[in-house]
């Protein structure tokens, strides 16, 4: 997306910040102006990407925003980190482009020391929150969520909730995850031999925060990984996850039985120097679960379980990840890179869903869960796959059940396997269920699942529809102040203010292009009809005209009444309808109104 | 559509079926072939237009598939009919195209006269059932479901489904609608003065039945409403529904005060004799209830609503429906028009989910829904609207509980109001929810609700959403045979047979335009990788050999693993394994596959 793009987009709202306790606590909001006068205040992930007064420059990134907050805690300390080599990037020391020197020089920006715990001291916002500390991160995304400071600290204390954030990740913008909050929907990027570039996966990162997604996964394979990473993380105001395994294959070209403890771990601290925020780990799948998927009817369907899978029965030895896990939680306490307990044993279609193969998997994830949190690390758990609806209850109940409350990850559900091309969709269906049952994170689904690698209007199209999963969830748990957007835009429904109506909604160019095919342009924005009535017959405009007549203003509306009519009213409305029936014939009786009006 | 269209869209699959207990009773379906060999058979809503051996006319209209067995049944009588006026067709008379003449010229195909039951002898599908017998219809419905006739029997006989078939539109392929049987779906169509043609109008319908529209509904207004009717009924191979009113309100010059019993009798009798198989009535909307409305945030938005809400206003006296009701029966039953009882309060955004104005209707509508069954009269009843998930199961356990399990037929529900140009998404939401839970039919919504009148591209994005909704909720209520779909789909994934996943595809055309995206063309549908992937690994491979290795078959595959695995199978498994370690080695330790293979 260029900035051009983002000026136009802009039109009927502006970057609004939110004052926090100090200075340099500043929370990004997205202000929509309506037309009359009022404006609604809408959580924003778009980054300074979307601020005119700010010069951004992705071959510079953004602007160290934790910096201060972080070395101030003086917990942390610079260090030479260790050498990138030309492995990293898939590169062979034949490969003219190899050598440590080019490597260096692909990220122009400014230069930096990667930083890490003292020795001994986990620096986690699990570790602070224990302590009862409330960071500035955790102010920062409890004014996003509009809740105080301390329930922020309490969820994530009590391993509820997560904030992740590296310590060489100080461009995010922080953000919580878990169950008391908003519902947060993850976007995936990532480049493969197939296709896609390094700029493709930045501009990829940037249009998906821009519509909303809360976190980016980097999931590239191939050449340019770790230079992709690099270019990502620097310009993202959004947490990034990755699945160093992916990174780790590389260097072993791909050949899973010569994968190693010591290489997968020299990758991890790779990626948590970067700064990584979180990342995803197949410690789960174990050697004697991988018999249970041979009569699956799709088997292993996880990229990650299946690579593990592989090492496992080439070695006949239990999984590396799973032997080494408290030395891996080590490693994450250093940096704050929070664990996301891959389920490398989801279900591939209906048929495989909530079997032994996946629910002995999710077991063990929670035996991980307790020892990671014995590191202080935070930890979310991931889950589904395809689930047909009766059997996805079961799910989030068992994670929450075997893994104290952690917060749930999960990948829609597939509600059904029979709608290629409409995955978002199908999967929609179950990711707005699981989250209303408490899933606190969702990783969205684009139409090209099953097919392709997704494009830009793909991932647009998943990012909008996971949101819609969200913020349907979010109304549905009763999140404070959820309802207010749907009040909004149905307000501006009813008063006809069209514009509103469009600057309100997830997508307000498709909405704005959609009217434009179907009425004329300016007129029709403002006349009281509703399209879906021909142009003249408006059934709004009589419940108007009732309540002119009745008085009784929208605010309290809905409630008054469902809480039943008071005899006060009953009176105020027998008294109305009689001045409605002259004022019926006055006005000659007329229903219809003239375009004009 | 254009026939050329069908033809080459039938690639991979052809039109077949299923014989029933007597040589006119011929079931359609769509046999799916599958590159292994065998054949998938699809419930087929398309008609005769996907059956290349049949020769269609939209001039001359479909067959009577149903004729000989109304005659048969001996219970009807053809007569003179009501005369059809100018302004039925919304014209006056000082209009060059009025009168009788030109009216009649106005459909081309056979000339028929119409038919209804003889004095005072109901002739529905209900009082069939009721008096125990099970009718050619009732028989093609159950082939259609895979369900036994004496089963669809006793639903129709309990009220609990209806079969709407109207003796004057013997050109339907009959099915049934009720929550023992697949979740069906109804399409809208309909021009108004804004837009559309008669064409296109008669298109829209082939094309909504061509994507698995069960029902749809003709929602014209504005000129040509009987000529339009005319033309859809006689080309529709599926049940036609209608909203009365709207025609009636047409007839008054759009006066909604001037509406009487009369002018509406008359036109039920106009589209009874055309063969309109359900009709929407606002019976339900009483004069006391409108104040209910009144603080509303989005008052009255259903437009058969508001113009009963002005009537009642205007005169201050009762519904002319409800005080009629009884004689409406009456008509009804004498050609056996279903009834569809209209939810004129449904809530029109979040705020005003279950309110008492909408509760207290549909408590009115389960009086209604007794009175009509006594009456003999098929019944269905309306429902939601925009309503959150969590409000969503209250709307379908109290209409199930005040309507004596009548099937509920409910627009959406819409889960969220933030989403203008995503409707189909936020209200497929819940309609997948509100089926599984027992609703019978689903009114589809299109990416246009809201904003304006939908296309072609419009009607098919809604049906295709709907259909995934449908059916997801026929997999959570364990419908016999839904999974099947899935099954085969499933398999044909995990063996990468890349024809056979396109050609169960709901949509193929779709799925097929978006694997070629990211992908060569032929290679890549028969090669053993994922495009997710890259080119060279597979995850789903790994799983392949390990079933080689440990022997079991698809078929029982999942089944087997959830019930937990037995000690033979572990010993299987152990060995398998050992095996498999030797053929890792003998391979070469190769995970990855070559492109070729």
């Amino acid at each position: 997306m260029t900035m051009q793009d983002a000026r136009t987009r802009e039109i009927g709202w502006h970057k609004g910040y939110l004052e926090g306790s100090r200075p340099d606590l500043r929370v990004p909001v997205r202000r929509v102006h309506l037309t009359d006068g009022n404006d609604v205040t809408l959580y924003d992930t778009s980054g300074p990407y979307t601020d005119p007064s700010v010069e951004t420059d992705v071959r510079r990134g953004l602007a160290p925003l934790r910096q201060n907050w972080i070395v101030a805690r003086g917990d942390t300390e610079e260090y030479s980190g260790r050498p990138v080599r030309p492995e990293d990037d898939g590169l062979r020391h034949t490969s003219p482009r190899g050598g440590l020197r080019n490597l260096d020089a692909v990220f122009p920006g400014r230069p930096r020391l990667p930083r890490r715990g003292l020795p001994g001291r986990p620096v986690t916002q699990l570790a602070y929150a224990r302590r009862g500390e409330v960071t500035p991160e955790m102010e920062f995304a409890a004014l996003r969520e509009g809740l105080s400071p301390e329930t922020v600290r309490e969820e994530i204390a009590a391993g509820r909730a997560v904030l992740p954030a590296n310590v060489n990740h100080p461009e995010i913008e922080p953000m919580v995850i878990g169950k008391r909050f908003l519902v947060k929907v993850n976007a995936n990027i990532g480049n493969s031999a197939v296709t896609s570039s390094i700029e493709e996966e930045v501009e990829k990162m940037t249009w998906a925060t821009r519509w909303g997604a809360d976190t980016v996964m980097d999931l590239s394979t191939g050449r340019n990984i770790h230079t992709t990473r690099e270019w990502v993380l620097r310009n993202s105001p959004v947490p990034i996850g990755t699945v160093p395994l992916y990174q780790a294959l590389e260097k072993v070209d791909g050949r899973a039985e010569e994968l190693s403890w010591e290489i997968y771990r020299d990758t991890v601290v790779e990626q948590a120097e970067q700064g990584v925020d979180y990342m995803t780990v197949h410690a789960g799948v174990l050697l004697r679960y991988v018999p249970l998927t041979a009569r699956r009817k799709t088997g292993i369907v996880s990229r990650g379980g299946s690579i593990m899978a592989a090492w496992c029965l080439a070695h006949h030895r239990e999984s590396f990840l799973y032997e080494n896990f408290e030395e891996l939680c080590d490693i994450l306490a250093a940096y704050d890179v929070t664990f996301s307990l891959g389920d490398g044993l989801r279900p591939g279609s209906i048929a495989d869903a909530n079997d032994e193969a996946q629910f002995a998997e999710l077991r063990t994830l929670g035996e991980l869960n307790t020892i990671a949190k014995r590191h202080h690390v935070q930890t979310m758990i991931e889950g589904p796959g395809h689930v047909p609806m009766h059997k996805i209850k079961e799910n989030i109940d068992l994670q929450q059940e075997v893994c104290e409350e952690a917060p749930f990850y999960t990948l829609g559900p597939l509600t059904t396997d029979i709608a290629p091309a409409y995955d978002h969709i199908t999967s929609g269906i179950g990711a707005a269920m699981i989250a209303w049952w408490g899933t606190a994170m969702l990783c969205y689904v684009t139409p090209k699942e099953h097919l392709g690698l997704p494009d830009r209007d793909d991932v647009k199209t998943g990012v909008i529809t996971y949101k819609i999963a969200a913020h349907a969830a979010d109304l549905a748990k009763g999140h404070p102040g959820a309802q207010a957007w749907d009040d909004a835009l149905s307000d501006a429904r009813f008063e006809f203010r069209w514009e509103d109506q469009f600057n309100l909604a997830l997508d307000p160019d498709t909405a704005r292009a959609f009217h434009d095919e179907t009425l004329p342009a300016e007129p029709a924005k403002t006349a009281h009809f509703c399209s879906m009535c021909g142009p003249k017959f408006c059934s709004m405009r009589i419940s108007q005209d009732i309540r002119r007549t009745h008085g009784g203003d929208s605010g309290a509306a809905s409630a008054g009444v469902s809480e039943g009519v008071d005899p006060e009213l009953d009176a105020e409305i027998a008294a109305g309808m009689a001045a409605k029936s002259a004022e019926f014939a006055a006005a000659g009786n007329r229903v219809y109104l003239p375009l004009a009006e």
